[in-house]
């Protein structure tokens, strides 16, 4: 005897397969929905059925863009330096650096980063376009801007001498490590904290 | 310029408006659709299509079931014993009640607590529908299965006025209030504490 409608309960097995979404928190959204008017799930359902159809990947810089562009317009705007790419990880890496509104340069996305232990080698992320992009648009600067893990880390270390052997006079920097901004010192990690000594800035 | 495509932008916006859902976790889960294969995605829009569709509410109890159904399976099973009802405020409560596998009664779902700030007064819940089943099926027990806040006592007490006007020979009941299973003393909030004294329970 089912308690819930099989409706229900495909919803909310549905809801639960979303990354951090247990069985509460999938039977509250689903309960949500129920109490909503029709348009809000059918949207939600629309939206869903369309999301495929209308992304793909940019073929120059990985980025996600609507089916209906040739190229990411942070690619083909004539504003954007082509000369100057950062190298990230995943396509929403992106929209946190253009918040900064301080790079007008372009973007490539890996596609994740080198993982060994989660089957993820060199060889399924998008270096060699990355490669031929720095011969093509006649780059002078590469700026790593992967996360400061051990697989960010590692795949910057890959990158940084796959270009070096190219061409050695291609400029490769990363992103600064050092104490974010708003912690206390005693707060800081000690690995953070010797870090951020290490590369101390001049005034 | 979009940095992100309109189909992913819309996605997001949509997964905003579940409830505790902000735009970092919307991304996420949107993110994670892209990356998964077409059909999780397919999946969840089929589901949510269907939602509305496949469900309905049960005209007895009020419970949600499914569209080929007449009735609750939890109150047309002649298993359960209809003249006991444990009056709850939402769908959702009756699983909770079932999981402890110590009730053989039905159910009757109120559609809310009285809560005249955000505009719920007792006609707009199913309180003439749960007194006619009081007579119908010729209740002899009532259990006011409403949360201990404010709503929930409120709305329990006046139920409880409406039951002893119309009959007030029947038996009306209501969650005991004490101590959760696990807590210890010395963390438990005073109303809670004072409650757990004056309803103590002999061996």
């Amino acid at each position: 005897m089912n308690i819930l409608p099989e409706a229900l309960e495909d919803l909310i097995e549905s809801f639960a397969v979303l990354p951090g979404v247990g069985q509460k928190t999938a039977e509250r959204y689903a309960y949500y929905l129920v109490k909503q008017p029709d348009n809000t799930s059918a949207k939600l359902a629309s939206v869903l059925n369309n999301l495929k159809s209308q992304i793909k990947q940019c073929p120059k810089t990985f980025a996600l863009i609507s089916s209906s562009q040739s190229e990411s317009d942070l690619y083909s705007n004539p504003k954007r330096d082509k000369t100057t790419i950062a190298v990230v990880a995943e396509p929403f890496d992106i929209v946190a650096i253009e918040k900064t509104a301080k790079y007008q340069g372009t973007y490539h996305v890996l596609g994740g980063l080198i993982s060994p232990l989660d089957g993820i080698s060199p060889d399924s992320l998008h270096i060699p376009e990355l490669l031929s992009r720095i011969i093509e648009d006649r780059v002078v600067e590469v700026i790593l801007a992967t996360s400061a893990s051990v697989e960010g880390e590692s795949t910057a270390l890959y990158i940084q001498s796959r270009i070096n052997e190219q061409n050695p006079n291609i400029k490769v920097t990363r992103l600064a490590r050092g104490l974010p901004i708003g912690l206390d010192i005693e707060y800081a990690d000690q690995i953070t904290l010797s870090r951020a000594l290490e590369n101390r800035q001049s005034f």
